[in-house]
């Protein structure tokens, strides 16, 4: 018997109960023990749960209980999540975690840290809910040198862009409906400017790089800009308009961002609609490997939590490794990236876009006019961005895959 | 260092050499001890060849070096591979393998075999060639009661249900066109009869279901008699048409089938294109989860021989324990399993049809005529068949996803 703590009874706590709950068999036969929660803390109580009994609400409890050997925080947020999570680590209990903040902003630490102590940090639900790509990227693939790291990483913002798309609707009433559907927060902030996707592509980038990629080195721009006139675009083009994290080595350069992209419809990315996730990692010999599945959820993310649950199980009073180490990464510029654009402009600034942009392709939509638009020949971020200030009348641009 | 044998020198087995060279520190970090060949068992010697010092021609050679830790059985067939891997396996050395046929035809045989000299049985390669789909559902999503798998398997047939879908080509020429390409044997029937599938149906269904599967008992059907009309009828109802190997528990049975289906485009199985491979599996509390990649190749596959040599490696002296018993599965006869069907039939039997499928759906085709299609209401696939041995004039069927 593993006796184990969740941290925060909210959306995904709760959720890990009730996996082990409804799947406790399947839970033991996998990690060879059975799996029982001890406490919960939070600040709440909750009668008539039937977890009501194991509810706590002093950290302390649990972090000096010994026989808690494996703490599940799904508080979210860097602290208090933080504090505990590293006092549990250094009195030698493993930790797993759903909190995509404190993994993108302090994870290679609390490897560490779970290192120094002969524990594990997992954080498989921190990225893209339910699916399982960490512990493959760990496991499966970590003998591949992986050259790019490619994901749609925010449900949010993929309903909002496939309910634009199939609809013909505009960003801000797609907003509206998915915030009543409960889809999008009130404040939606986080996922529509891309932090969220940052986030996630920040902690996929440490993992591929080795080294602690932080989020504040990640050029991102969310999805506010993109219009009804830009999926007429992206028809006419055969693709799709995704909200993507990436990260890339190209030239011997690490590089990483989160911003639309134009994609072809025949890219498997292209077809990840609503509220799924999907993160394709190309590796040298596998070539592309894609997962795909719900990205959030409580009962997915949650099962994502139990998976790391019964892997410490499995591995107990065994550190498992993560190719990963507390050294800041070098992230390249985005001024030296390469790639295409599609700009849309008044439709006077053919001329000069034509000038400016030796070898554009222009593209037309059955449904907009008044404009010139195209796509530009391959360049890098930096001459793309001197251009395009030279150039009057510009209705958007959108980097292409 | 962990000393290592190949047996069999030809497609995935020189890609495990390759993998190992290009990749050897790789290797080496995620299973945290350098890996070596020590030798390659080969009828034929290869001069020139990097690895020539390392030929064989005895496998007594290799079972008899206790410094062979790591069998790798690329070879195919059923024997001698078999003998040899059971010999293997009772010396205590673990065996990785990317033999569907012989995985299918013995895998849980030799996973009790390996389990009592406590060696490892790993066959990750023998299923969606580079996708890491066994190990996860051993590791990330062992704790889920998995309700179904649905599968793209076989990239032969992928390739040419594609072309045929794209330009509008038949079978047969399309056949002629992968064959020219290497994309299909000369002798393809493994592939489009659909017995390739249905080994690797075999394989993922006996790890659902915890028990053996045989593949003698998983209802085949082949793409052969697939024809243009019907990807007409397809892009009418917005349905691919594709080969799935699938398998799931419904009504407290257990069905498997290998057969050509219609899956709506939304489905993003549909969006699985070419040469590729996608695997579905539908768990209680994940969803969805969809793992995608090369069904096939030399390097993706040989990476995932060496994802499983990293594994033993990682697991030394430890038996990797799978939930498959080796005892024989119930397999439902397709007789009970209830779903719709597409029929088309000659233009004169609209009458007859609709008495005999009450509720059917008439369907259009713009470059078809002289035809009367339809879709049933949900049905049993034995009802199906007494009410279609009713009608005359039957083009031909496909079941419906």
């Amino acid at each position: 018997m593993t006796k184990i703590a969740v941290l925060g009874y909210g959306t995904v706590g709760s959720g890990v109960a009730k996996v082990l709950d409804e799947n406790g068999a399947q839970v033991a036969d996998s990690a060879g023990d059975k799996v029982e929660i001890k406490y919960i803390l939070d600040l709440r109580d909750f009668p008539g749960d039937k977890h009501e009994s194991q509810v706590v609400h002093d950290i302390d409890v649990i972090l000096n209980d010994p026989e808690v050997e494996v703490i599940c925080e799904t508080m979210g947020g860097i602290e208090p999540a933080f504090t505990f999570e590293k006092n549990a680590l250094m009195k030698g209990k493993s930790v797993c975690t759903s909190n995509k903040e404190l993994v993108a902003a302090h994870g290679p630490e609390l490897v560490e840290l779970a290192k120094k102590n002969n524990a594990s940090y997992l954080f498989e639900a921190s990225v893209g809910g339910g699916i399982p790509v960490l512990r493959s990227m760990n496991d499966s693939i970590r003998h591949e040198k992986v050259d790019s790291i490619t994901g749609i990483l925010n449900g949010t913002t993929n309903y909002i862009l496939t309910k634009m798309d199939q609809e013909g609707a505009d960003f801000d009433s797609v907003l509206k409906v998915a915030q009543d559907k409960g889809y999008a927060e009130r404040n939606p902030e986080a996922d529509i400017e891309g932090h969220d996707a940052c986030r996630k592509t920040a902690i996929l980038a440490s993992i591929m790089s080795g080294q602690f990629v932080k989020y504040e080195d990640i050029y991102t721009e969310g999805i506010t800009k993109i219009t009804g006139e830009d999926f007429e675009y992206a028809k006419s083009l055969k693709m799709a308009i995704k909200l993507l994290g990436s990260c890339k080595r190209e030239n011997g350069k690490f590089f990483a961002m989160v911003a639309p992209f134009l994609i072809p419809f025949d890219n498997s990315l292209a077809t990840v609609n609503g509220v799924f996730n999907a993160i394709d990692v190309h590796g040298n010999m596998l070539g592309d490997v894609m997962y795909y599945g719900k990205g959030a959820g409580k009962e997915a993310t949650a099962s994502a939590v139990v998976a790391d649950v019964i892997d410490i199980v499995k591995h107990k009073g065994r550190h498992i490794d993560w190719n990963l180490r507390n050294v800041p990464a070098e992230v390249a510029s985005k001024d030296d990236d390469v790639r295409c654009f599609f700009v849309r402009t008044d439709a006077g600034n053919a001329d000069k876009a034509k000038a400016l942009f030796d070898g554009l392709k222009e593209v037309k939509a059955d449904k907009v006019s008044g404009e010139f638009a195209f796509i530009t020949k391959e360049i890098t971020e930096k001459d793309f961005e001197a251009k395009l200030s030279e150039l009057t009348g510009v209705k958007g641009y959108i980097r292409m895959l």
